[in-house]
């Protein structure tokens, strides 16, 4: 076979990630990184499901990735920034750099199944509205997570510091 | 309505653009591209509809942007490189950057609709195996196609030319 | 005259800007940056003058960017992570992304001159090491400074948070 | 002696690398890297020394890297784009990304010295007026030259080729 084809057996049969919110046991879900299996590294291309109840990731916003969500069974209901809406399948939501937090929770009886798509960048900065915190990936560094409240912003007055 | 989400009967409602590939007339399909709706700037995300016996592309490959297919209805003929497969809803199809070319014919009797998703570099290169030709696109010039009999490549022996 | 061509009597004419550092007010000089005075983006090209006994900046390392100094006149000490070297007109020093941390005193009785070239990425991290402080420098973004102290770094255990 | 440091005597004494251009013969050099002896990646610094009679380089412009001389000692004539001008010590010339062509020819009796700072970005395309040439260099792949003639820019109407 093919490895640049996953017939949908195959995925099927995968058993997935079960992952946790490092801030947020109740942000978890079921991930099979179709990207990561196939080898792309310029974007993740998931598929996700998210039990009854649980919330599809802790709410929070990047500065410069890009990421959306195509829903492909379930319901469930979607908060982006200080909305609510309730999505279905064939919706799609856009997270664009800079937007609003968004987090899906499943609020059916069944599982909430959908495409997550997100850029890879080699840094990012991202909120945690909820908990007050950023953080920053830098590649190559481990994620440093801070309060808010710790954060200074000077004026440099200058291009090099 | 919030302006990142789109709910499936707007998405159906939606007319979508019809594209033929500059270079073949029968790599045509219908183009929704959710991410262009919504402002996502960090890849293409895109709905498509492919007709019976026609392609989705012509058969190309990128050396700096991965893309990928998920199927969700009909059936198709997937050319990767010198192989074929047969593919349907719930298949992926990775086309990592440096792979082999890739298409897909709708060989079924109804629409094939499947998601696109691609990056959407500053810079890259592709080339069209079965038309001989190289294309060049870099952010803010034209595109730039050539016959690749007519690429010299010389061995400068320094990094600055 | 062409703007791409600043001639030596117009630079000599050029007042410059006097820079303190912001954590550090003995790290002060005067800066001609001639690739800003003519339109370069790309990297800093700065003509850069230290009085006697002050340093050219706070002591400092970049994880992401390179940068370099070339000595044109005077002498002074440099001060290279843990290091220190004597350093005299035709001398070069680099600092590579991920270095050590460097500076340099003017422990002459006239002007240090020297070349400094930087480059100016989106994205990078500093650390002022006397000061136990980590810098966050991201596009659009105010610059974000935090004590080293109060950064935890999570083992997030997935790509995306 | 301290791997970041190269003192004077130090890059005296370096042999420097012999360069004639690829498409011109006269255009020839020696070049000292300094950054690469150093190991800085993120832009090149070259001292450079141009015989009597001899160009710095052969005429060209980049679309996407910036790149500056600053001349040490000697005299020449500058070309840049139609223009022509008198250069001497203590001269900067800016090449800002899509900018005219630049060179420089040395029209003096003594050795022309300067220091020649370029990006070095993944992606780069060239322009060489004198040859009617385009170059793009794109990292991973050969460099790949053409002639401007062979080129085609056909409106594709898509983003996805």
């Amino acid at each position: 076979m093919n490895t640049y084809l996953l017939k949908r057996a195959r995925i099927d049969a995968e058993a997935g990630i079960e992952k946790a919110h490092f801030l947020n046991p109740r942000a978890r879900r079921c991930n099979k990184s179709l990207g990561d299996l196939t080898g792309l590294t310029g974007f993740g291309f998931h598929l996700i499901e998210v039990k009854p109840g649980d919330w599809s990731t802790e709410l929070h916003r990047h500065y410069y990735e890009d990421e959306c969500v195509y829903m492909l069974a379930g319901v469930g209901t979607a908060t982006i920034g200080d909305e609510q809406f309730a999505v279905a399948a064939g919706d799609f939501l856009a997270y664009p750099r800079g937007g609003p937090a968004p987090t899906i929770q499943n609020t059916g009886d069944e599982l909430l199944r959908c495409i997550v798509v997100g850029e890879r960048r080699s840094h990012d900065v991202g909120d945690y509205p909820n908990q007050n915190k950023r953080i920053y990936r830098n590649q190559g560094l481990p994620w440093n997570l801070v309060d808010i409240k710790d954060i200074e912003t000077p004026e440099g007055g200058e291009k090099r510091s």
